[in-house]
């Protein structure tokens, strides 16, 4: 039997304002409204977003804290993956987007709504990532979305609010920003352009700190588990990190992708913490992985996200990629020594009893007593043979062509 | 019938030296020393190496000119390909070497030569390189390598150079550079370990020029063929781009990767052209071409570095990725705007007639004409289906296996 | 400016002929009936067709023969990808699909229609294909799919058939067949379960020779182009080739597959023909190309069988595809042996101045002259290395856990 | 400190027999033989083995029971991967090669020897495999293998033998067969060449039964665990249904592949129970397992086939993808129907809890609650997006440089 709860997924900006008062007098729905921090919100910042939702006349509101959970369930297997959309980007919105989403799904049940709103427009990925996961999680509960359905202008929505007596100064901000654990995207009018790079004031982290500075990141099992002499969980280190390394404006860049539903788009986006994670976690795998651990890892780390990008986070291969990302990791253990410095940072190298470079065994460089140079030798002759074979066979067949044709 | 001609590789340091004196008075060979420039060399240089060659009584040198052969035949896809190794080294030496043993092999059955030496050790991967191509061109002629053979210590080569003659200050440098087109490695005592960075002194380029430059690249089916307002030749416009870029101290880094033989090494490098250039293609690809020409692209790119890193270069199927990547560029063509900085880049944007993103047909971020959010809703409703059935399929069995349980 | 055109896909069967008198009455438009001949219709087929249609009232019907150009843009990648759907289906009917709504498409563009009509329903993969490939080619044009839109029962089909003046005895074919230049799908009451399987009268070849049979298969670079001592054009080669083992009942099996939509589906099918090339085609690919080129072009022809069939054809990256496939077959010439018998066939083996097995280099079982014992004994432990440091280093920090757990 | 100890991989053929003869008086070697069964022989052959060894003069003489390991270690894995190696060879004889080295090499270290021989030649897989493996597990034991290194005629094998009072009658088998738990390889003169087929007489399971019989195999994630009624341990399955289904006759093909050594051979094998189980297993697979599960694990246990042919079962990348593989299998459980026939078998249905396709929820080829024509309408629309967008533009530029030409 359907009641009419509404669970709304809510920011505290215009468009999911106006959905509060749509919502509430033209559907006539009991509206619960419900922000997921995924580690881009202060306490202050939730306060002051409750505080919003109240005086727009919310049923209740909510801040579903779900950091841990969403480190434990993507964020490490990203770190795992080394994944990097398009060599670039850290995913640090799709990723998210997910975890939200199913946030708000599972909440949306357990209070018995029978729908539940998001913002989205009719343009972007999320409206796909919310549609998508919430049919999967909870089918049985509908789904609005009056932004997209209705496309109104930003005047059309700030009219119908102060109708109902919300009359806020709903200034435009220059730059729209999603922040959040794994970094922050950027838009503005220069991402809307192929040509265009952000300008300096449009980044949120300005640099304020120019002295170099070193730090040692230790992994443990390819998780982030302490900072120099600290040891942290995992989340606490990740921000830690970000505090630090983000008065340095490290980790900007700008990513060009393919939308899920098939155009392009750009954003920017600054992550100074995701950037030295996982640089610095490949460097600590290619002193520990094989060469062919290395290599599929790639390909199963790209794909997975792909398809966290691209909201496929249930497709059932992402649980086997994690099992094997998982099973990788048993060797990614130990220091990894990071340079920060003004707008990029050097990973400066690495300490691992699984350093295979160290092996004490045969090492790079050395004259060595493991094998010969005849070995090298005859190694080399095999590894030649297929190309001998297929160069021999194919100049015999080209000659013979070249000779058949002075005949003809 | 064999004759007394040996081709060496010689680069004028110490090991390269020794062979010639120990070939032709150990061996009674007629030495015929040659170098191929593949770009990393001055006519000075190139002069330089030439007077030792026949200060230590070479019969006949030869610098041979290689670099335009070099880009056409490798660099080329390297760009196309997006190639970095291990996401980080555009294979500065790797490329080079190959392209080096092709001109080597080629020019010893030119002379007629029954011999041809290198001096390469038993550590690393120039031995096999340069044997495997020798055997593959030049099946007939005998390879012969000293150094590796006799694994003398530096003193030891030393002496025997004094014996006969030689009397120059082998003073040991203290990082030992290699120098191409592609870029320069830099080896020394801190990357023998896994933990040390190169000091600022190992470089070859320091830091010159601090203010910012902004730059832009013209690609033609990607082809770099233009900076700013020149158009230029390729080989031309990395070796300006290098002059320019290189005085910022762009590139840096450090590979640590697998060598043919097995075992890991790690070697610093600066490679200012090559690492604007691969970023510079591959932002334009991002809006030039379709998600799964990038997806394939970056398969058979890193395949194709990987193979010409393990001196696979004469495989079969190389060829076969070079057609695939040439065919994959007939749209990346358009400017690509730079800023050069100190240290870093900044790839700003770009502009071409093949954009994608500003495709005038549907527009990232901007209400749609060419679809319905209804059409969006439809699409995510299919796109959800197979998840759907897993699901449904899955939930059933368990909670059938939970209730048979429950009456065991 | 519309006009009142429509072009029908007709096939003659209950839905299509629905679709003429409903376009006609109800939509009053003038209906252009086309049937798209890619192999599977004989000259009498077409003419019953055609009166039909006239039958139906259509104002102009027409038969596109496209089966030469199905060859050439489709059929012919998929030996070259040697492209068995999940190892087993040859996408004989997926294939010819996309083909067919080019051929529509096209010819709606040139009769200057504004409408396009399919007799799709909403759960299969056609309306997919030919929505998506109409779309494509000619966006300017309508696509009305009554089917679909209004799924009627049989029933109700017929009753306005007849309501119409046309009184056919529209019996039920027991199974549903669709034949095609690369074999025939076969739907029933059996392919709806998971279970069961087609029982032999399902199969419109039945057994009809039994008598073993030798056959030669001539290739040059991939293509079919010949039989025995026949020299024949690759479509008439495929079609001869059809009719000799189809006698012999060769190449039945299931095909369970995932739809576009994201359900699954199981369909039966014969493709004599189809089978005995690609496996003949793989075999001669064996013997002529070298171990990386099958590696990689397995998976791009196993992307381009998955794209073909999910109607991605015009996706940008499938001309890449076709580009490294027509590449890789430049040593694919040669004869191959196969023998016919009742329900199966043996390939027996190939002759070919291309075979990489009798290099007269070295061959397999040989002693052998280009190496010897003590190169493979260098080989070994040289391919050895990277394991050997791996469990070297890993035992190592094993066995000084396990001390230090001593102590604790 | 070296003792005399040698353990001796022995067969009781030829050259093992020479080479428990040359190590005894020629080497002054303790000769302990030793075979390792993995499912080829029965107690009957392993007693005339160890007879034939004992009259040799060996000091002791051991066959190692191997054949659950084997099937727990590598089998297990092959079938989870569904592997066939160039779509036709289920690995039969490289398989079991690699566990017979692990097996002997474990044993060489537990009787304390400080050699261990075997008696490949040198132009083949098997040398690689054993002498690889033998230095991974045992690096401190010596390997000794006359036969490659003495390259000894048959006839001068024989006359030694003689010399040391052996006087066999060493008949040369027509045809060398290798029978293990997942199948038998048969070499000939037919295989030495690239055009001939085995004959009948060939194969050691000629054609017996010819009545067709239906069979039920009963998979459990994955593992084959019972036959029609019987509940049965993995490899009593195996051995049951290859007793059954041999007498079809089923399972013979041709396999022509790359070796380690990088040359081409051909074999022919016969694998009733693998050919079957592995497509049966396939079968259910594509019935419970999502479209990207499949591929993904397409992908790997294809790699994973190669790594085991070419003895690089200990890369640690293969532990990983034992995880995926494992991974994969917790819904591959159900019956699958298979019905024999001579020469051939026809898999005839499945039947699963995990079925995807009977999912109760959307079903192939019904009209569908689940969704509606418009939503299969608005996904095909956002399917087509980017090629529409890549068309659009590329025809837009395309048709602007016509229309420059024309003004040149």
């Amino acid at each position: 039997m359907m009641n009419n709860k509404v669970v709304l997924a809510f920011s505290g900006g215009l468009d999911t304002s106006y959905c509060v008062k749509y919502l509430k007098h033209d559907k006539n729905l009991e509206v619960h409204s419900a922000i997921v921090n995924t580690g881009g919100f202060s306490p202050e910042e939730l306060q002051e977003i409750e505080t919003k939702a109240f005086n727009l006349g919310v049923s209740s509101h909510i801040a579903l804290e779900e950091t841990d959970n969403y480190y434990q369930k993507i964020i490490k297997y990203l770190i795992f993956g080394n994944v990097l959309k398009n060599n670039t980007y850290p995913l640090s919105v799709s990723a998210e987007r997910i975890y939200q989403a199913i946030a708000l799904a599972e909440y949306a049940q357990e209070v018995g709504a029978s729908y539940i709103a998001h913002g989205s427009t009719g343009a972007g990925n999320d409206q796909v990532r919310f549609d998508l996961v919430f049919q999967l999680i909870a089918p049985e509960i509908k789904i609005i979305t009056p932004i997209r359905d209705q496309q109104l202008s930003r005047q059309a929505e700030i009219e119908y609010l102060a109708k109902h007596g919300v009359n806020i100064d709903w200034k435009k901000a220059q730059y729209s920003i999603n922040k959040g654990l794994w970094g922050t995207s950027i838009g503005g009018a220069e991402t809307l352009t192929s040509h265009a790079p952000l300008p300096e004031e449009a980044y949120p982290s300005p640099l304020v700190e120019t002295t170099p500075k070193q730090i040692a990141l230790t992994f443990e099992n390819g998780e982030l588990v302490g900072l120099d002499d600290d040891n942290l969980a995992p989340v606490e280190a990740i921000q830690k990190l970000e505090s630090i390394a983000s008065k340095y404006a490290i980790g900007r860049d700008m990513h060009i992708g393919d939308t899920i539903i098939g155009i392009k788009g750009r954003v920017g986006f600054e992550a100074a913490a995701a950037s030295i994670i996982i640089k610095a976690h490949h460097t600590l795998e290619k002193h520990t992985l094989s060469k062919w651990q290395q290599h599929w890892k790639q390909q199963l780390g790209d794909w997975y996200g792909m398809f966290i990008h691209e909201s496929q986070y249930f497709e059932p291969v992402m649980r086997n990629i994690e099992g094997f990302l998982q099973d990788s990791q048993k060797t990614v253990s130990g220091k990894v020594f990071v340079e920060l410095l003004p707008y990029r940072f050097i990973v400066q190298g690495i300490d691992s009893p699984y350093d295979l470079m160290k092996s004490g065994f045969a090492d790079y460089g050395e004259i060595n007593k493991q094998w010969t140079g005849d070995d090298v030798k005859g190694f080399t002759k095999i590894l030649a043979n297929p190309m001998k074979i297929f160069k021999h066979v194919n100049d015999k067949v080209n000659s013979e062509l070249q000779n058949s044709d002075t005949y003809d």
